[in-house]
């Protein structure tokens, strides 16, 4: 029998149709599928700088001139942006509609210089200054008051929205708080005026009982397939202290956080066969400055509490789901997180063999 | 410059980006890609009756017995249905969470009996039946109280969630009103406590008064590219009398609906090369029955209005939309409305050639 599950924080119902349980195999056309643009046409390879717009930041271990070679991580705008840095962000009205000019920043983190890289033994020492370079340019972008949001994300693979194969995340700053982060941050406002608890907190510590959803629990960071998740295999990490903005994070728990990071993305790629995937952070929003007088999102946001949600592409969304905002999950959470398990066994005794051999 | 637009009734900001505006021949992989299931393992083709359930509903002109040949429009349950028939809609709590079983309907109406039927001058006459079909599956369905709403769509091409060629929509009833349902509904709601006027109606009469977003105005419908549309050349057709629920749709109208719902699947389909898409019928919820007491839902139902959605997949939906749950539009509604104002021009300028030729 299919169940219909509530999410606690979004108040999303979704369909967990676990009759159609289906194994990873039966997801055949969830590949990443690589766009193929090559290495010497591409603008985020190393020597290929002048490709891109004049880098905003980078980290440049031998010192070497912005715009050149050298770099381990880099990030320039966006050629295309969706928004633009100048003008202002007053709203306007067209009869009963309400618009405001496309005002905000679009910028490109390049990874790495290795064109082909994918998660390895290497993914935490690769991500961790990419977490940091999320951090400071969240940080630098809202020192700009006009900027209320930022969305940090990653697209892996064609059918997960990437048109260029080399590793890159994006940022994108907004003059809005958008509407699924305002619904996420009502219903932490309520849960903490109820009950003086953070909302996410109190999911966290439930799931750590009960612990079927559980994929990976480390001293500082939980990944868990969410109890209403909307797609297979979905996963979403917490710190585990309550923390509701990711500039806050320090050096240690930056590094926990490109190990646990590194580990789903290693086992769903092992586990799924390496599958288009989404991940974004979602932190608190950009408090309003109002001197003197504390403002509704200034106490608003330290309800938050900032996570990181990878979704797979492995379904593919279709008219119930664009009609109804609610989502057919045809794999159970408990058994995706049974199954990412099972892998992660596997692997072990393969370490073993390979030590003991 | 691109600009940020707020839907007036689900309260959503989209991000024109004008600035990208591109021609359609600029989604070069958005063509509906059919599968290639054949005529002969087609379960849904005439003559293999005996691969689907037995039918629930059919219109058989000849008078032919169920599940055999003759039939016009054929209504079965689906084989792989997300929920099931039985059960009770009782909800229960697992600690913080919300379940309830997975109760529901989930039915296929398949459109016409020709495999490989596509959208041409027959339109109307396939489509209106079809319609009808809609109608009275809904009618019988709202008369299961536990079945609290019913989602009508159709899922065109690969990219659009199709799984089969042969034309066919489909009919999914739930035991909750769904999120994005509820959000139209509340804001319908309270436009009319302020206004009293509906709001769908009073969005209506400003775009025919405006007049750039008009795709076509017919006596008893309207179709628009909608101010804040979240998808290049996404339309929504609404009837011009205020009506919230497409049971009470009456046959002179049913023809009109058909033929403009034909009229904008085959200009979508001449303008954009045969692009995937997804519909979907919104309708007021089912009303609860609760005797003496007219109930929340009972008032708020009569403020809905219903209506078609039609949206193209140009774009695929990456991690910032997943990220935000809003989304970036390259093609702005106006330029849309322009682009297939230009196609209808050519094609009646081609019939006028034909006709004086």
């Amino acid at each position: 029998m299919s169940e219909l599950r509530k999410d606690p924080i979004v108040d999303r119902w979704v369909i967990v149709a676990a009759e159609r349980g289906r194994r990873p195999s039966d997801f055949p056309s969830a590949q990443s599928q690589r766009t193929g643009s090559s290495g010497a046409s591409c603008p985020f390879c190393e020597g290929n700088e002048g490709k891109t717009p004049p880098e905003i930041w980078a980290i440049r271990p031998d010192g070497s001139a912005p715009d050149t070679a050298g770099w381990q991580v880099r990030v320039v705008p966006n050629k295309f942006p969706a928004l633009g840095i100048e003008g202002s962000t007053d709203r306007r009205g067209l009869g009963m509609f309400d618009l405001m000019s496309g005002v905000g920043a679009h910028e490109v983190i390049i990874e790495t210089p290795e064109h082909d890289w994918s998660i390895g033994d290497d993914g935490p020492d690769t991500l961790e200054p990419v977490l940091r370079a999320y951090q400071l340019r969240l940080a630098d972008l809202y020192r700009d008051s006009r900027f209320r949001y930022c969305v940090l994300f990653r697209n892996y693979g064609q059918r997960a929205g990437a048109s260029l194969d080399h590793p890159h995340s994006q940022i994108i700053a907004v003059p809005i708080v958008p509407l699924r982060l305002k619904d996420k941050l009502a219903a932490a406002q309520q849960h903490y005026a109820r009950k003086e608890r953070c909302l996410f907190c109190d999911v966290i510590n439930q799931e750590l009982t009960l612990g079927d959803r559980v994929v990976l629990d480390r001293e500082h960071f939980v990944a868990l397939c969410p109890f209403a998740a909307r797609f297979p295999f979905e996963l979403a990490i917490f710190p585990k202290r309550h923390e509701h903005d990711l500039r806050l994070l320090d050096d240690l728990r930056r590094r926990a956080l490109a190990e646990i990071l590194s580990d789903c993305l290693h086992y769903l790629r092992s586990a799924l066969g390496d599958p288009a995937y989404n991940y974004v952070v979602n932190t608190a929003p950009n408090p309003l400055p109002r001197p003197g007088r504390p403002g509704y999102w200034g106490t608003l946001e330290y309800d938050f509490h900032w996570h990181i949600e990878i979704m797979p592409r492995m379904t593919r969304i279709a008219g119930f789901e664009w009609g109804t905002g609610f989502y057919i999950n045809p794999v159970s959470p408990e058994n995706a997180t049974a199954f990412l398990h099972e892998r992660m066994a596997e692997e072990a005794l393969d370490d073993q063999a390979e030590t003991a051999g």
